[in-house]
């Protein structure tokens, strides 16, 4: 079956099953990561507390730990959520934002990679050059030769912490194992609206959770996502419609647009 | 005159009097909360520091507590605002988002009915069935006994509490004193956008600000916003668009339309 | 040259150059602000916490302190946040939300302006009034005498601290130096969506990144916002979609539609 087709199968699931995504993630963006979740046939919980992150994450069938409006005593909620994620083997998703912008959020993201089993992490090619300790090395996300860096460190993170690595871009490319695989789909205009990035992350999570494979979840996640984007692009006069579009298209979004327009390409590695 | 004749003239008084709702609410649904107030014609606050929030109840018309992101010390905040709110004898709103799902959560609305006199518990029928101490009882929304259980649990927690409860569903139900009324308004696309529910809690609080009846104001609330939900489901492509339209068919409902369409049914009990 | 057409140049500058603004601002509007800022073409962050707020902003070109949803331990962030901006010489903007409704707000604004210098403060009639000691000197946003109050009272704030003074209202006033300038653009729709104002901060900081002049910079970026809600507004079916077309207007006005259509008059002082 091609990817196209699993992805198709996946979406199908998640609407069938419905599963729960436990989302301690940024002010900014909780209203839209819910309701973009809604759309795609999820069902969000938000819950920051200490007293009740463990609680909430073993009643979850996916984890997202987003650092956005970071401040310490969240990172504590975000390590006792994800470790009662691993011991319920639930999917856990880290999205760094803006790590290598400020130490706080560099060393949370570093501190939560080392202190809890990612399943997936899911970043822009600047924090994934932060997290791979190197902001030098990527150029600028136009730049073939950044493109290049933001694919390799992708493979090099996914290495080092043996989970898998998805970094947005022009291309997405999302590594794992020995696999790297590349999605086509998306649309500039998810880069107008603040959040874009964490909506992906968290139907990462919503993709895992009904796909063992978190490399293809993955993969599935920004290929639905970004062919929400292209479809709720056409015809939208500038982002504010853009954006409430993006939510339309994700709760149209039939098996068979995903099956028939799901760009998902294997770059190297894997036999599947 | 009737409960959709009642519901017109307190749209109408909304409108005129403008009332100050202070909302101590959830991080996902802040905005969408004060833009259905001020869609409606209510003025929102939204204030939650210990140090200010008596002052801030003290100002307004009616006050909305609502968990859904809840932490230790918002609680205290909830407590504070509600004592001084009963206090100025203003009708106090309980919104227990996810009473049942976390402890924390379950404590904290029990501890809030406890020690604030609640005018209008608004819950879905999960919550209720944890404020009632029955989780077990409610069996899901769509069963006709779980809707029986639903108004049976409603009816039971405002008996205990001396207080009026109202459960949203495909039908609400809203129980206080004697009575039991249903709520006809409403529209499947409502569940597909975060919020909806919480939004309805603060139109309780609205309308609760301009009726001394508060089982009657909590229905006509519900009827109003369900109403409005109606119209904007009507050619809305998905729930982006609802959600939109959801704001201008609540500015946009006129008293008119609520006396022609809002469907509230006394099922037992009053005189009026 | 015109006030419109500075303002159209540093549209274009903002466009060209895509200035940092870092905003520590209220939960209710962090998405709208982050947004707002986006169409407009500035890069926007988000960062609150104490450890990472210095940090924050020397890394950018502007900072936006709002202080709509306090809590004491923000106010300390929002002191480092401005003192790191002083010291990199970054132009700073003050929205005093609810002063003069809370006394922690009005302390908390008070303080902010005692210990940081602050580029710009915009708020409305009733917060300036807190801010100048006098709320029972404005009367009303709609009586002209209050309207003059407004612009006097902006006028005396704006002496006393050396700083810009925007008074936003059906005309704005924008007072800095011995000038008072008055800008007609805008819509009655934008009252009708929560964080119009915070919204109009963040613009004055973007353009306050652009250019050296404050008074100016904040006139333009309030003509410029009027000037997108103007055309939001036309054809706009109520608030929901109003706030939907306000980003799509903001994103596709083109520096000859400010010069044409800005509405920015000298009242009174200047040489330029």
């Amino acid at each position: 079956m091609t990817s196209a087709a699993t992805a198709a199968e996946h979406l199908a699931a998640i609407r069938e099953r419905r599963p729960l995504i436990h989302n301690i993630t940024n002010f900014v963006v909780m209203n839209e990561t819910a309701n973009a979740l809604l759309a795609l046939g999820a069902a969000p919980v938000m819950a920051h507390a200490l007293e009740e992150v463990a609680e909430a994450a073993e009643a979850a069938d996916a984890l997202v730990l987003n650092i956005g409006t970071l401040w310490p005593g969240q990172v504590e909620a975000m390590l006792r959520a994800g470790q009662a994620a691993n011991r319920a083997s639930l999917p856990v998703v880290l999205d760094p934002v803006g790590a290598g912008f400020t130490r706080l959020r560099s060393a949370a993201a570093a501190r939560l990679l080392e202190e809890v089993a990612v399943t997936v992490v899911r970043a822009n090619a600047a924090e994934l050059a932060a997290l791979a300790g190197g902001a030098a090395r990527v150029r600028g996300v136009d730049c073939p030769s950044a493109v290049a860096d933001a694919a390799e460190l992708a493979q090099a993170l996914a290495r080092e912490r043996r989970c898998t690595v998805a970094v947005s871009g022009a291309t997405d490319y999302v590594a794992g194992g020995d696999r790297l695989l590349a999605v086509g789909n998306g649309h500039p205009l998810m880069a107008q609206i603040t959040g874009s990035g964490c909506m992906a992350s968290a139907l990462c999570a919503a993709f895992a959770a009904v796909c063992e494979d978190p490399t293809q979840a993955a993969a599935e996640a920004l290929a639905v996502f970004g062919l929400a984007g292209e479809r709720a692009a056409a015809g939208a006069p500038g982002p504010g419609s853009f954006h409430v579009r993006l939510y339309d298209e994700l709760a149209a979004l039939a098996p068979r647009h995903v099956r028939a327009a799901a760009r998902i390409e294997r770059l190297s590695g894997g036999e599947r």
